[in-house]
């Protein structure tokens, strides 16, 4: 086996730049996120590889929460925000265009975070081989990719269900909480979806089989809320949020004794509320009457262990047995409209765009 | 060995009734617990024992902040509040008067949850004997009872402190909290201490030995709180908070990366915010940013590993290199008085009522 730059490359006859378009990242948003912030440039990107590189071409590219967090002005889980007339970081999943190394061949598909741009070239290191035959390659994206893992880890580790407890999810119909509801359905608990409207709510009940939907929308406070799940549920072991604010306000009064509380995301407050945080009840008592734990968790924590999520939940996907929904927008243009529409719109499961091969 | 009443009860001569004293808990407060809402009353209290009982006579009666949490309207880690007209539930520790078993005798001191009452006839198996050559008698209230043991596996289990890591205690000076700052120096771990005054905080300094010592009443609010521990310490590890509110509003925005909070209580919150929450800032996203815990215990998730607890903490009583400082007022009809001066004055450490025998 040649060590050296894989011959396959040479084979494909390319320009010798390309021209790559970039959504950058241009200003600070003070409330939702738009197209406002972003503008949409063209690189020309040289496609001749150095040593292990590889040229890809986008074809599916991640809209996420976690964006919003990036952009915020103060402090978050990186000392600095996302750095202004950049590419905006994301996740990707693309076709292999050229490649300098023997284990990836033109039209071999893969993953990365290779940001919003409709080609990259980078090392090879950085991409995840993926393979079309276990499950459709913009999973990698959703259920068999950081949603994923982070719904798997974070109710797994954090969450310690066991079966028969009461597990909540806020953000219930989302890339994230979709899954986790479903992993703790497999763990024997009874769960309660909460999400925004009745088609949600309805589709929680009836295509993920949880126990209970409730649509947060449909009350008017946190009391109302509470009443509820109450009456539902008669108390909580687990929570798992993704949401924060009123939500988390409802159900944090109903939490049962040991019970673990993990935050996965604070999705309400992400538009304004990490750089000025807004006022809510205060309950800590509650942690105390009940010894109950709250765990903030995330994605990268279990970047390393990916291979078990893998391992478990790539079966069940290639089985048909997981719902893994996807909102699939179309067109490259359409990314940081899509992006708005995660704090605004009424999507299920994973956002993501699209964007068709040149 | 004769396995019924104890012939000790026999050779003192006791009157067939005593008269009682007993401080009746008659009215919830809606704010601060103070005289008003107890009724002083005189019990005559028959001195004949039956199988397995004993006489004691009180000596140092508790008043402690838990007892206010069991005022709440709402349901607390007890599903109902204390019950109006009973006699206040308190730890006591006093002499035996009398007997029905034979490893407690006359003038043999005693710890148990005997109540704001002169005298309890009640069964041994509630008594806790005691060695007054260990420690004084006082400290099975205090450093060695029911407040050592919070600190304790509070600290440890729930904070699980390192050496070189920083520790942040709230209401420092306070029965458990001047404990915590003390196992935390014994940990290796760099200790500051919130307290209210500069008289407390001198106290911390000077006798406790922690490296900093933070006046909370000197700031004007949560920002200029968190600013001069963020000066001092950099960022906190561990966090245990006795007091909630404000101070806990500055603190947790310094978090440190997979920091482990510690709720022991929320004194700033007993006065009437456990039944009507007050507001404060969100913050679960700090929970989040630093993958941090919270934990909320409990003194009663510990009762059964007591005796762990005084296998350490007992010799460092009794080499006195343990500070156990105690604040007592004299005389039975200061009870009240003494509980309502935990929320509202300016003692240190172990807050006791000391009763004269007859």
């Amino acid at each position: 086996m040649p060590t050296s730059i894989h011959p396959t490359a040479a084979t494909h006859v390319l320009p010798a730049t390309i021209d790559n378009q970039q959504w950058i990242y241009l200003r600070h948003p003070d409330g939702v996120v738009g197209p406002e912030h972003y503008a949409l440039r063209t690189q020309s990107l040289s496609t001749v590889l150095s040593a292990g590189e590889v040229l890809v071409e986008a074809r599916y590219l991640s809209v996420d929460p976690y964006m919003r967090i990036n952009q915020s002005s103060r402090p978050t889980y990186n000392a600095l925000p996302h750095a202004l007339d950049t590419v905006q970081t994301a996740g990707v999943v693309g076709r292999v265009m050229a490649s300098g190394v023997p284990h990836l061949a033109p039209g071999d598909w893969v993953e990365g975070m290779l940001g919003w741009q409709t080609h990259a070239r980078v090392h090879h290191s950085v991409l995840r081989k993926l393979d079309p035959a276990l499950a459709p390659v913009s999973t990698a994206l959703g259920a068999l990719g950081m949603p994923g893992r982070t719904a798997w880890f974070g109710l797994t580790e954090s969450g310690r269900p066991h079966a028969g407890e009461v597990v909540v999810v806020s953000g219930a119909a989302g890339a994230v909480g979709s899954l986790v509801a479903q992993f703790a359905k497999r763990h024997g608990c009874k769960v309660l979806g909460i999400a925004g409207g009745a088609s949600k709510c309805d589709w929680l009940r009836t295509t993920l089989g949880l126990d209970w939907a409730v649509d947060y929308k449909a009350h008017a406070d946190a009391d109302a809320l509470a009443a509820t799940i109450k009456a539902l549920t008669g108390g909580v072991d687990v929570y798992f949020d993704n949401v924060g604010g009123m939500v988390t306000d409802a159900v944090i009064p109903l939490i049962n004794l040991r019970a673990r509380i993990i935050i996965c995301g604070t999705i309400s407050q992400y538009s304004g509320g990490l750089d000025q945080p807004e006022s809510g009840p205060r309950f800590l008592h509650h942690m105390l009457y009940q010894r109950a734990t709250i765990q903030g968790m995330l994605a990268r924590d279990y970047a390393h262990r990916m291979d078990e999520m893998l391992k478990i939940v790539g079966p069940w996907v290639k089985a048909g047995s997981l719902v893994f929904e996807e909102t699939i927008v179309h067109g490259f243009d359409q990314l940081p409209a899509t992006l708005n529409s995660l704090f605004t719109g009424d999507h299920r499961g994973k956002l993501l765009v699209a964007v068709d091969p040149l």
